[in-house]
């Protein structure tokens, strides 16, 4: 349809060129005939995890026991947390630490960025960011009394600089963007949206769930603020683990950042137990309560495998992945509505297809298990995680869909 | 020294005939040499842990992805709510939930009880509290322009009714007190305090860290108005397992209990991510992000073995074990200050001891593997989890620290 997707090509051949196929056989599933598109939901599980988690509550848990958090766990939110940095963020160490749900940690850094900025009024976010963000910025202007302005954008792409610029101004405390939008895949373009954030003098937080792990970031180099991740979704962690957060160094170093939730574990001196809550410096200030460390096991393992293959050929497969979707949809498909990007530069991960029965559609290829996933009001949305997902897994998905609608 | 310690008995005695001896077997260490004096900060796990986490990451995450949300996993944090309401809080289905750190529940539930007394602008809590109460109060004062009315206990003791009394008044909106201190190990009178604070017109929040699992608790009966309570301790969780937040139903009924962090998995319909928050009827508005459901696996083993020890046979246990201690330090470390109540009925499930040469003794007893607790500036904190504790290692414990002080 444009030059940027290719003709379809074979999936099979696909797979048996890919150069990253061996990873699939390490997680969990991979050997099932499921059709899994929904890691962008929840990913699969490394094979390693499962024994790694029966290890660590035997020998690390059961055998070192309250020692543990001296020897391991009370750094390990600040060090997976600059392992991520370096890996997937393009962060520099000290600025990212591991721990609450995201939308916690949502709150914490609107809570901050409004207190950064007394004299400002305005919190910008956009009608198609994922419902959590905007709750969490309709609470926090209600609760400071501010103004919640909202960008709109077209359902099928996300926050451009040109729907963000008009908006920006004297008022504008902080700008709160989805880097890769949930619904339609939409990849915003970091670099600019902080640059126009930071002319209006306000802060750019961007909501990283979509993008980590499938898109490269390069946060210290956009100038981005702050930022919030999931890491459940390609990041592998499990369901419900925790999230991260990324604090500019800028921001800790000068003290702006001051986070609401006064916990004993982002005290200056968490075991001295002080009569007044003294935030650490650095970014341990972000941690309110003792650090979620089963949740964090499952992460490392996949941190891991991504220091090991590069967020380079990781972005490479997403692409490729997505491109051979939307080729197939567009051959397979033709009633139905591409609800994503086409350029690739403009895509994340997934991609998101709309047609009027799509909501029974789903149903029935979950009954044949297949696992897209399904949002209101017509849409599925496949998901295609970079290491795990196989092209011959989407070629089954979207030819399932067929017939289904036939 | 009074009537209620009783002489002290043999260790190895008391062992053999202890009824609930065959559960330590169930815990993974039980079958080593260590001395673990402090699972009051984390308790040991379950031998079935190690195997249910492997399992759950092949069988539930793995097999089901994300279909596990639908089939157990979204309602898990108030199915495990209840069944810790049962048989631990004794508290009605309905408002229990399990979720986000001990810290944030705190943070939670102090701005909930603000927002339900807008007239009223006074927090009550004691200078002994732990660290995170005191400083999530002092913030949420500070955010809402409150003030904090602080009690100054015996450090021996903890908050009595005669404490409270003269502090409260038409300005108490909330009292948060420790039910049992984590220093002293004193056990609040919960409907005293209840009573008192509704006298004035305020809520009481208790937070159960201490408590859960160690004494009984009737908090529907107490009239307690809100509690937050940590998972692993005696509840033996995992290190940073979640927390769990109750909320009286009156105050879930009459809408009066709104918190800040609004989360999609708060609202009221989750899925249609409509455009603005509504908070969802009955507990599930105390949750704000996706539920941490690896961390909540360990725990459903251990409530699953309380539900059929029952909460008597527990304290009774706990009882027993602390009574022990006390009459081996009388015996065995006369030059050592008690630093909790004597009578079993003011006691929670661990006791302090103070000496000047506490902390060079504490890092002593490490090396030895003899693992107990230390608090600034000269307190040994040992902690007697109920059902994995020996009577035997009370004893080792103690004597290790005579052996130190000689």
């Amino acid at each position: 349809m444009t030059t940027s997707i290719p003709a379809r090509a074979d999936s099979a051949q696909l797979d048996a060129t890919d150069p990253l196929a061996a990873h699939r056989d390490l997680f969990i599933g991979s050997e099932t005939d499921l059709v899994y598109l929904d890691g962008n939901s929840l990913g699969r599980p490394l094979r390693s995890t499962a024994e790694r988690l029966g290890t660590f509550v035997a020998e690390e848990w059961g055998g070192r026991l309250i020692r543990g958090w001296d020897e391991r766990w009370f750094d390990l939110p600040r060090t997976l947390g600059d392992r991520i940095g370096a890996a997937l963020l393009g962060a520099a160490p000290g600025q990212t630490a591991v721990g609450d749900s995201t939308t916690v940690l949502l709150y914490k850094m609107v809570r901050a960025a409004v207190a950064a900025h007394p004299e400002r009024r305005e919190i910008v976010v956009d009608t198609d960011n994922f419902p959590t963000d905007r709750y969490i910025v309709e609470g926090v202007a209600r609760e400071c009394g501010l103004d919640v302005v909202w960008i709109t954008p077209d359902h099928t792409r996300g926050v451009t600089p040109e729907l963000l610029a008009p908006v920006l101004g004297e008022q504008t405390a902080l700008v709160l963007v989805s880097h890769v939008a949930y619904k339609s895949g939409f990849l915003a373009d970091g670099p600019a949206l902080a640059e126009l954030t930071h002319a209006a003098g306000g802060w750019l937080l961007l909501d990283l769930s979509h993008s980590t792990g499938s898109v490269p970031l390069e946060l210290d180099a956009w100038g981005v603020d702050l930022a919030v991740g999931c890491t459940y979704k390609y990041l592998n962690g499990g369901p419900g683990a925790p999230a991260f957060g990324y604090v500019a160094a800028r921001h800790l170093d000068s003290g702006a950042f001051e986070q609401p939730i006064q916990g004993w574990m982002g005290a200056a001196e968490p075991f001295r137990m002080g009569p007044s809550y003294e935030p650490a410096p650095g970014i341990r200030r972000l941690i309110s309560g003792t650090p979620p460390v089963l949740g964090m096991l499952a992460l490392e393992d996949m941190v891991g495998l991504i220091e090991s293959v590069g967020m380079a050929a990781v972005r490479a497969q997403s692409v490729a992945l997505t491109e051979h979707a939307i080729a197939l949809v567009d051959d397979v498909l033709p009633e139905v509505e591409l609800r994503s990007p086409r350029p690739s530069a403009e895509r994340g991960g997934h991609i998101t297809i709309g047609h009027p029965r799509m909501r029974e559609v789903t149903a029935a290829l979950w009954r044949r298990d297949v696992i897209p996933d399904f949002r209101e009001p017509d849409a599925l949305r496949i998901g295609l995680s970079p290491l795990s997902t196989s092209f011959v897994e989407v070629e089954a998905g979207i030819r399932a869909v067929r017939d289904l609608l036939d």
